[in-house]
């Protein structure tokens, strides 16, 4: 009895002393997500005007929307502006999964009161497989779509896209996420000073993103797309999302020029942004190794796929040699366009298919994943394990490019691919209890954990998409998308009591 | 050209300076190896015996290959006796795989030279599934089979579960293995003190193995097997090996009462032996936490299973229940034994028992798999991450039981789970390639390396055998197994051109 009485005293004085740095400071994170919310209001202006022009009614739902969403936003911005909290490591992790989150209820509003009419859980899942740049879809008859809504749907992309590059390149090192403080940038400014990089940095990768947009949209134009098929698939090729205008997805336009230009565009997508920015720098050099293991890994991929296709006696040309390139780049850097119904491919070739899934870009892309740095992280350590059991007393460090891996990254990769897999196999199985096979279960699980789009089987397989799902499957799937894109641990960690006590 | 020059003068000096202490020393491996040829010469008696006692000509040919092993053996332990090479690593390394291999070469005589006239893949593959305790078999007529065929079989995998009890408590810990020095035994004795605990406790292991058989034998005996079967059953579950003297394995019984002692025995199997041989010793207290995951994963993998065949709506009675804890307890102590076919169970419930087919039991007992203490170091991994990310600056030390998990073992286990996942996906893929289908391909090489037994599907289930697979497959599998169970990197360093040079 003493002990208890005790122990409630002492708490509540340590409670006292910490003062108000206890306890989490929700006034930090609502201004900005405000800010987010009318930034979402306004991009909803857009398939407004779209809908206008096509004389579509559904424009005035996209104008309702961006009134409720902009005008919350500007009530939570407004009022919270002056009451700035504290910024510590626990509202860095809760604006995360709360940005994304919001913004994914906020986006679903026109996918369920437009005239397609989704469900609340069929809009979510759309909402969420845009902005995690899934593309994973629950929409049939793409092709008679009003403009709008499609509209929408790329621009979700496009701002997840973008808004994941700048969440890798700056926030997620800095929080030492499955090992990503391997990039951190330097970090011996002063608070200032680092900010004023992330504003110059930040603002240098969304004009390249944008450039990049641009670039595939007029070639897509010029190679003979519609300006409003260009325009939409730039938007999802560049962001990996994958979404499309047809159902038939890149199969629509029967077009080798094309999957090319689309192919290139999603490596760069893939690419290390940071790379990209100091690709024509002549003041500083920048390379990354996992750059190298991303075209090893398409390589290999392509290679075991067309032995598979060789073996099974189809005739191998340039057009087969295209798409098999485009399926395994459409898959590795988890855009989910589909050309061909790979679905119908000899097993080792599904094989290969799957485990690229798994593997995703390189970090500080659009593309999700396991990431290629985790590669490169995971055959080092094999290659120290080796080496230690050749050499037990000699010492060499693992080394990542000219970077030695010290072992907390290590650790944190091995962590964060051990999570993957658990969140995988959870996945799988909640969704097999729920009446899937196992081949949709293993691989929906897959496909949404790594942002990539289509699984496989004759329910969510490339030539079909996840509409036959029930509700509940579609938020499991939703909410692993939601994990895969937020490394996992940042969304897991809002699910210990400790988190929020403290 | 000086440049080439100087290196490979200095190289020769290096060379000369090292003398005898370079390169690998055959000689020092090749008297043990001789010895335990000796004692499969001896070994081959006992079906000899048998089958002189049914009348069956084949003891000529067990009595034959006898000679021939025990004489290559005598010939080798007489002829190198004398040449005691130094023991380093190296020799270690190459003495554990060899003395598998070889003795799979011998054990493989009598298959192929007795009336079942196997081929030479067909024979090594059977050879090397009994003594690695895998149980995959090639065989089918098993019910009319010669006993001496039987008992060999048998005898196999007892020794193969005695010999890798010992090499885990006594060599894998010291060349940490997979993180195995987490069990290293206090080694601050001398050498000739260390080689006097080694012989105590290795007499004690073997004795306690022999003991544990023989309590299985007997109640086998009382509840209604024949004196042939229990014997060979005891032999086959103590070592959780899981050949069988019948193609339907314990469905041949029709007896709970035989399924549950079974169970026990099988738990006990694959129970970290120095567990059981301190269990009953005042003088030192010894548990180990990897017991209580065990069960804890048998408990999620049993009502998973229920509840998905209950969602079937299949009847649970005890008879289901305590078919259902049987085959759980026969995948997950990778013994292998079937009692039904759970190929037609609900795909949660097939899933369920994929996981647990790459888990195994503990470490230090027969059983193979991943081994359960390596799922505590990476549970242990997880939560120290999260609590990092919770409390960046708290120094806490993950624990296993009450001993500490240091950063080595760590990176070991993470990195022995990598390369256990890649062998996995590489076999796989080759299968695949060679023509199996996904299922067959994933689940058969899921099984050898984990040294389970049956996989799933139409080709490997339970229901069936690997006698459908081609010389190729099989060989694969082989590999396999034998990987699986020497712990995978202490066979893929002979494959380092380092290994032998130096």
């Amino acid at each position: 009895m003493r002990r208890a009485g005790g122990s409630a005293v002492r708490r509540r004085a340590r409670s006292l002393k910490r003062g108000c740095d206890s306890g989490m400071q929700f006034e930090t994170i609502l201004s900005p997500l405000g800010l987010l919310l009318c930034v979402a209001g306004l991009g909803m202006l857009v398939p407004a005007l779209v809908d206008i022009a096509a004389d579509n009614p559904d424009w005035q739902v996209f104008l309702a929307s961006s009134f409720l969403s902009g005008g919350t936003g500007a009530f939570l911005y407004l009022g919270f502006r002056d009451r700035p909290g504290k910024w510590r490591r626990r509202e860095g992790f809760l604006f995360v999964s709360a940005s994304w989150i919001v913004l994914s209820v906020a986006a679903s509003l026109p996918f369920m009161l437009t005239g397609i009419e989704l469900s609340a859980a069929d809009a979510f899942f759309e909402a969420v497989s845009g902005l995690t740049t899934t593309g994973s879809t629950v929409l049939t008859g793409l092709d008679n779509m009003p403009p709008g809504i499609l509209m929408w749907r790329s621009i979700l992309q496009w701002t997840g896209g973008v808004g994941i590059v700048v969440l890798s390149v700056f926030l997620f090192p800095f929080l030492k996420l499955g090992g990503q403080h391997l990039f951190a940038l330097e970090s011996s400014d002063t608070a200032e000073k680092s900010f004023a990089r992330f504003e110059e940095y930040a603002t240098r990768i969304i004009l390249l993103y944008l450039g990049l947009t641009v670039a595939c949209m007029v070639l897509y134009d010029v190679l003979g797309m519609s300006s409003f098929d260009a325009i939409n698939h730039a938007m999802t090729t560049v962001s990996t999302g994958g979404y499309s205008t047809s159902d038939l997805s890149m199969g629509k336009f029967h077009s080798l020029p094309i999957l090319w230009v689309s192919i290139v565009f999603m490596w760069l997508g893939a690419m290390p942004f940071m790379v990209l920015l100091f690709l024509f720098s002549a003041r500083r050099r920048y390379f990354d190794v996992q750059i190298v293991y991303f075209f090893a890994v398409i390589l290999v991929a392509v290679v075991v796929v067309v032995a598979a296709l060789r073996l099974r006696n189809d005739p191998i040309n340039f057009a087969t040699l295209t798409s098999v390139i485009f399926t395994v780049t459409a898959i590795i850097t988890t855009t989910g366009y589909a050309y061909q119904d790979y679905g119908g491919w000899p097993a080792p070739a599904i094989l290969a298919i799957f485990l690229v899934t798994l593997l995703g870009g390189c970090s500080g892309s659009t593309s999700g994943g396991l990431k290629m740095f985790r590669i490169v992280v995971l055959v080092e350590m094999c290659r120290a394990a080796f080496r230690r059991l050749l050499w037990p007393s000699a010492v060499r460090s693992m080394r990542y490019g000219r970077q030695t891996i010290d072992e907390d990254v290590t650790i944190a990769v091995a962590t964060f691919v051990l999570l993957y897999s658990a969140t995988l196999v959870f996945g799988a199985v909640v969704l097999a209890i729920s009446g899937q096979d196992l081949i949709t279960s293993v691989s929906a699980s897959a496909t949404a954990i790594a942002n990539v789009g289509p699984g496989l089987g004759p329910t969510v397989g490339p030539a079909f998409n996840f509409a036959g799902l029930s509700d509940f499957q579609k938020m499991v799937l939703s909410i692993q998308m939601l994990l895969g894109r937020l490394e996992i641990m940042s969304v897991l960690i809002l699910l210990a009591p400790a988190f929020w006590r403290q």
